[in-house]
């Protein structure tokens, strides 16, 4: 089932995909184009930790001139980066190189420490599409991506939806794409990582605890550009969605 | 004022410092070491960002042979980290440098988004303590602290108070101290600050909005050492109280 979490008349609503439609949780049946769209996550579970990795396709690693990582480059975000589809995000003034990054999303189920791969799977609620934008010219070293690059208000659009773990089959295997302003720039699959879903979760939980509603942001292929303001950026993955913003 | 979250007798209150014991919010005045302490935390504000500072004394940046920052070296934490007054951190095994870290810790009180300097004192609700554990063996290049040095479970105590802003005058000339088992061996003042509290708040509210609870660990002074398993730190800060912790 497709989730998603939505403004509608000034109140909030969780929502379900419907015949191209959303059905309200009070039963009413709107357009996609007619409500205000939040970051798909749960009221109940908002993330304790959001999680993101740097680097975790070989391509885009040489893509930016960097050798790829030998264990998971990754840093934190704040929920104040969260952004909803059909949102808008800023362009900063004065900066050169503001990337889009199509990333599949883990949101984290239930509980999860000292997790074996091999029950990864069982922790994992659902998943979702990120739009992880970095602000380049402010990166400042080899992989440290400082606040400036990566956690402004709203530069981590999320969603339309968060899609059960059960309607996805494997999730190391979904076509990744990018288009801006119509014209595809970025095209990947999931099963190019370097650390897979699994892998990840048996890391983190290693030394943390993940909470229900954590999410982990997994990176991104290859095919970055820069956006300019007004650029209509989609970025979507097989099985979840396209998610649009606008460059403001 | 000094409040607490305490847990006593199997649940959780709010309580206050009262001539060295503690006042339970159900009106019941109980010792200190008969209750688990909790990190002072709002019950209504639970931190959506917790922010904290790298090399920002740079006597401490010339102890880890690394040059002062131009821009503070920010990076985030997860609420799994947090850990509360006389409790137990765990020293990984077959690591070399467990270090403790001595913080003034500030805590917001409102949203804060394009605050100036000059206001800046107006969105801070009060200070705590903050120990935030580093396991340098995990460090893996100039400042990129990875999960593994600063974000397993457990390992920032927090505490044992929030006290109000308005019993702390200038929070920007306070004494700081560790102990380990009754030793000092780290002893400096938050004068000696790189960028200082109003700084911090201008410049992180210049692209992101602090929300009230969000946490700032503002950086230690030199004197880090390496603690093995049995021993007591505690990390003090003029006005604000001696957080407690045993390395396990």
């Amino acid at each position: 089932m497709k989730h998603a979490r939505v403004q509608f008349e000034g109140v909030m609503h969780g929502a379900q995909e419907r015949d191209g439609q959303l059905l309200l949780d009070d039963g009413r049946l709107v357009a996609q184009d007619a409500v205000t769209w939040l970051p798909p996550l749960s009221k109940l579970a908002r993330p304790r930790t959001i999680l993101a990795l740097g680097l975790n396709y070989a391509d885009h690693a040489k893509e930016l001139a960097f050798k790829p990582p030998e264990e998971p480059l990754v840093f934190l975000k704040g929920e104040n980066a969260l952004n909803g589809h059909r949102q808008f995000t800023k362009r900063p003034a004065g900066v050169q190189f503001m990337h889009y990054e199509c990333e599949l999303t883990v949101v984290i189920g239930k509980m999860a420490k000292k997790v074996r791969r091999d029950d990864a799977y069982d922790f994992i609620a659902g998943y979702t599409v990120a739009n992880d934008y970095a602000i380049r010219d402010y990166l400042e070293n080899w992989y440290r991506p400082n606040l400036r690059v990566k956690n402004r208000d709203g530069a981590t659009p999320l969603g339309p939806w968060l899609v059960d773990r059960a309607d996805i089959g494997n999730p190391m295997g979904l076509a990744l794409q990018t288009t801006v302003n119509g014209q595809v720039t970025q095209s990947g699959n999931t099963k190019d990582m370097i650390f897979d879903v699994p892998f990840l979760i048996e890391y983190f939980s290693s030394f943390m605890t993940l909470q229900p509603g954590d999410l982990i942001l997994t990176g991104t292929p290859d095919g970055v550009v820069d956006c300019k303001a007004g650029d209509v950026v989609v970025t979507e993955i097989e099985g979840l969605g396209a998610l649009m913003n606008t460059i403001q």
